[in-house]
């Protein structure tokens, strides 16, 4: 076991996009094991972009990460060494030991991996919090129907992806809207969406809706700013758009006017009777047996497929994650520590 | 019995807030019994903001009024003559008679009122749409729960003056918002909410604040345009937000831009979790029994008051009804057509 640990640490609150400089690597020495305690090895960082909220002090639903601490992060490790009874050296453990190749735990809000049972990565995506926010919020805010036309943004991604599939399960028509062609043909090629619109496309509303000719059911908000204003007309009469996640805003310093201001969406929401709804995942804690059971049968059976985007390093997770809110990655985003 | 009838059609589609010359009075022969018809001679006409999009040709939840067209309206009428098994001569009953003296029914639609209940006026009020409105939009989709703050737009109006005495029954921290001292004392001192704020006083946003020192949990939208925007950063985690009206906006032909726009208000949706949801008094049918029962009681008890706003004659109609968009009734508005 190396004598060093290395980390990344928010070094300053970033103004609109994150740059290098925000972030600080940081060499430090592994930490000493105290009573009861667990010593984690990091073997897979996950990147959301709710890290970006993180970073920032503004009001939200988590306090932010301090100046000088480590940046947060849902993470798969190795325990290393224990002076804990319920873990063994060697366990492979689901926890949140942040940006950092080592952690030390007292093992509380540890769970234990089951390697043989899927690859243990997934415990960060598919059957993880992505996929626990896309399987609750799009069953439990969406109300899908067989027939109904579900949009989901950011369909190649870790949520979007888990989303468009269930609806596809649920017999719902499933059009997803991605970032180029390449990601748009692996929505409908290998993920089975019965569309995929690309948002960059110059007459991307038209081809929303031309993918849309029954109009919107669902639309499972996961980008925000444009996307979402080109939605809003589409939708039908008792729409429901549960909100998840707004990652082309999260770096915004001032939110760009555009066409649909609150007066226009309230009278959209008035005549169509729409429902919006945000959630965080933990709002749905108690779907997760079922998720657990619904979505590994899913992959099993071969009707949810996931893709994993791997960057190798701690050096490297500040770059993957500035890539990620700009939507570069393809698949859900994960740094590998260690193996 | 008068052989002509008087009636109001619209002229024009209106631009904006409506004219004078949007309206057209005209008389009529009182139209002829066929078999199995009912005359109906109008007593009361009900004047309701969702009037205005029925002036309109913009797409909504209804068929607009066509031009030449009697305005349509609830109505309270008495049966002048009749053709029909179920109704006699002198029969109080319900209807959509429109924006006339008189009217032929072939019965359907009609319900039958006693007048020894209460007053017939109500079945267009606190006991009509405006009353149902308020009992099942707050209670289904705002779900206020004891201790609770429910702000309450347009609180002295027919639909809010039942919204807010609704909350402070179920517990709750009822905060009206009203048009100018009169209304807002009236929401105060007889109504029972527990406070009430000037929307046109210039601290106004202030104002609210400290009204809800404890934030908002239901904002019950019945206004839109800048009511709205003020309301938005007080909301609660988990806030419920019935969209039932927007008086506000309905003759705008250019919304305004405000400081919320959607982007803003999707992140506040996102980390505060809000529900916003769109309904009309239709959508909760089934709940009409139960809504009958609670408020015909509370009406009883004297925890449930009213107030009439009443023009006399139906060539006043026009100028009443641009009254009620810009807030210059106080309490149901109401027209007087016969007795």
């Amino acid at each position: 076991m190396p004598d060093t640990a290395r980390r990344i640490v928010l070094a300053s609150r970033p103004v609109g996009e994150p740059k290098p400089s925000d972030f600080r690597l940081e060499q430090v020495a592994v930490p000493t094991l105290g009573a009861g305690e667990v010593l984690l090895r990091t073997l897979w960082l996950s990147l959301d972009p709710y890290m970006r909220g993180r970073m920032s002090d503004a009001p939200s639903y988590a306090a932010p990460v301090g100046i000088g601490e480590v940046m947060e992060g849902g993470t798969v490790n190795e325990v290393a060494a224990s002076n804990n009874d319920k873990f063994a050296k060697g366990d492979i453990v689901l926890g949140r030991a942040g940006w950092q190749t080592h952690a030390i735990s007292n093992g509380s809000g540890l769970r234990k991996l089951d390697p043989k049972l899927a690859p243990v990565s997934t415990a960060l995506g598919v059957l993880g919090m992505p996929g626990m926010t896309a399987y609750a919020g799009f069953l439990e805010i969406g109300q899908p129907k067989a027939g109904e036309t579900v949009v989901v943004s950011a369909a190649s991604g870790a949520v979007g992806s888990v989303v468009g599939q269930i609806a596809t399960i649920k017999g719902a028509r499933a059009v997803g809207i991605a970032g180029g062609p390449d990601k748009c043909r692996y929505v409908k090629d290998e993920l089975g969406f019965d569309d995929c619109v690309d948002h960059r496309a110059p007459d991307f509303p038209d081809k929303l809706k031309a993918a849309c000719p029954k109009g919107i059911d669902v639309y499972f908000e996961n980008v925000g700013g444009p996307v979402a204003e080109a939605v809003v007309p589409l939708l039908n009469f008792f729409a429901r758009i549960p909100v998840c996640g707004l990652i082309a805003q999260y770096s915004a310093t001032e939110l760009p006017p555009g066409p649909n201001r609150v007066p226009q969406l309230f009278r959209s929401v008035l005549t169509k009777r729409l429902t919006i709804r945000g959630f965080i995942v933990t709002d749905f804690a108690a779907k997760h047996a079922d998720f657990l059971r619904d979505v590994s049968a899913w992959i099993k059976e071969g009707r949810v497929k996931y893709r994993e985007d791997i960057a190798e390093g701690i050096e490297n997770a500040p770059e993957a994650f500035m890539g990620l809110l700009k939507g570069k990655n393809f698949g859900k985003q994960l740094v590998r520590l260690g193996t």
